[in-house]
C-alpha cells in the first residue's frame, strides 16, 4: 500500500476529533495509508493576528460550531460534550503524539487522547490523563517524561513548520500528493485524490 | 409544500455559488421550498473587526480557497473562473435581489449574477452586466432604479441585521426552523432539517 495521505490535526481542535474516529477505516476502504501529524494550531493562528482559537474570539462562529458539532456527532452515533475550558492546551499530547514512532501506536494514541476529551469532558494536559490514554494503546508511561526532552520540543517546532510550508492554517487537515484540503468535510475527497496519483 | 429552508447568500461568496446553482434541484427533492435571502458580508465581517474578506485578510486561506473551488467545481461540471477583483462589490446586486418579490425570479436573477461573476468572469457591479441578468430572469430593467430607492436601501440594512439576530457569520447559511447551518457542504443536512421539522 503506497498511496498515502497525511493527516494533520490538533488534539485542542473539535472538528479534528471527528477525522480522528473515522479516518483509518475510510482510508482502507480506499486503499489509502494514513500517515498522522500532531501539529498546533496556536503559532500558526498566532502569525495571522490571532491570540486564540477562532471559535473564542468570533463569538458567533464559536456558537455554530458547538451546535455544528453536537449535530454531527449525533448523527454518528458519537459520544460528544462541551468542553468547559476551550482550546484545551494540546502541548503535550502533541508532543508525546509525535514522540510515538510507531504509525499505529500513534493512531491509537490520538483517538484515546479525543475520545478523553470530547466524548468523557476531561482534561487532556493532565498527566493522569495521558498516562490512561499510553496505557490505551500498550505505550510506555515513560513517554509522558518524553514529551519534555529537548529533541521532542524541537521536533514539534519543525512539525509546525512543516505545517505552515505546506499552507496549512486549519484543522483537521490532509495532504495528498501536493494537494491540500481541509476540514472533515474534505476527508473523502482527499482520499479520492490520493488513490489518483 | 409548507417545509421551508431559507438560503442566505452574498454575490461575492465563492462557496454560495456553490449552492446557488444546485440548491432548487435538491430541495424538490426532498420537497423543501426555497426562501432566497440576499444579504452582505461586508457589515458583518466588519463588526467583528475585519475590514475585508477573510480570504483576502488571511492569505493561506485565500490561497485554498481557490483551489479548493477550482477542484470542486471540476467535480461537478462548473464554470469557474478565478477572480481579478475579489470581493466583487455585491451591493447593487443584493439591492436588486432583495427588490424582487416574485421568489422564482429572485432566484433565477440570482443565479445569472453567479453565473456572470463566478462563471464568465464579469463584474457584477455593472448596470450592464446587472440588466443582462434581469432580461435573463424577465424582469423590468427598471429594477436597476429600484436599487437606488431608499426602502429598498433600507430593506438591505434590515436583510443585515435579520442575518446578524439568525446568529449568521458567513455564506452560504440555510436556516431550517431555528436551526443554522453554515456553508455549501451543510446544504443536505439543513434540507434534511426541514423536513424533519
Amino acid at each position: 500500500m503506497t498511496k498515502q495521505v497525511q493527516f494533520w490535526f490538533d488534539f485542542a481542535s473539535t472538528y479534528s476529533y471527528l477525522s480522528a474516529v473515522r479516518i483509518e477505516q475510510a482510508a482502507r476502504q480506499k486503499g489509502v495509508a494514513v500517515s498522522w501529524q500532531p501539529f498546533l494550531l496556536g503559532p500558526i493562528f498566532a502569525a495571522q493576528g490571532w491570540d486564540s482559537s477562532p471559535f473564542r474570539l468570533y463569538p458567533a462562529k464559536g456558537r455554530y460550531m458547538w451546535r455544528d458539532m453536537e449535530r454531527i456527532c449525533a448523527d454518528r452515533g458519537l459520544a460528544f460534550q462541551r468542553q468547559q475550558i476551550f482550546p484545551q492546551s494540546s502541548l503535550t499530547a502533541a508532543r508525546i503524539g509525535l514522540a510515538l514512532d510507531d504509525m499505529g501506536q500513534r493512531a491509537a494514541f490520538a483517538r484515546a487522547v479525543f475520545a478523553a476529551e470530547f466524548g468523557d469532558g476531561r482534561d487532556i494536559s493532565d498527566p493522569e490523563v495521558l498516562a490512561e490514554c499510553l496505557a490505551a494503546c500498550d505505550a510506555p508511561v515513560a513517554f509522558l517524561d518524553r514529551a519534555q526532552d529537548p529533541d521532542i520540543k524541537a521536533a514539534l517546532f519543525d512539525q509546525v513548520d512543516r505545517a505552515k510550508s505546506l499552507g496549512i492554517f486549519g484543522a483537521p487537515s490532509f495532504v495528498a500528493g501536493t494537494e491540500l484540503f481541509w476540514g472533515d468535510d474534505r476527508l473523502d475527497a482527499a482520499l479520492d485524490w490520493a488513490t489518483q496519483i
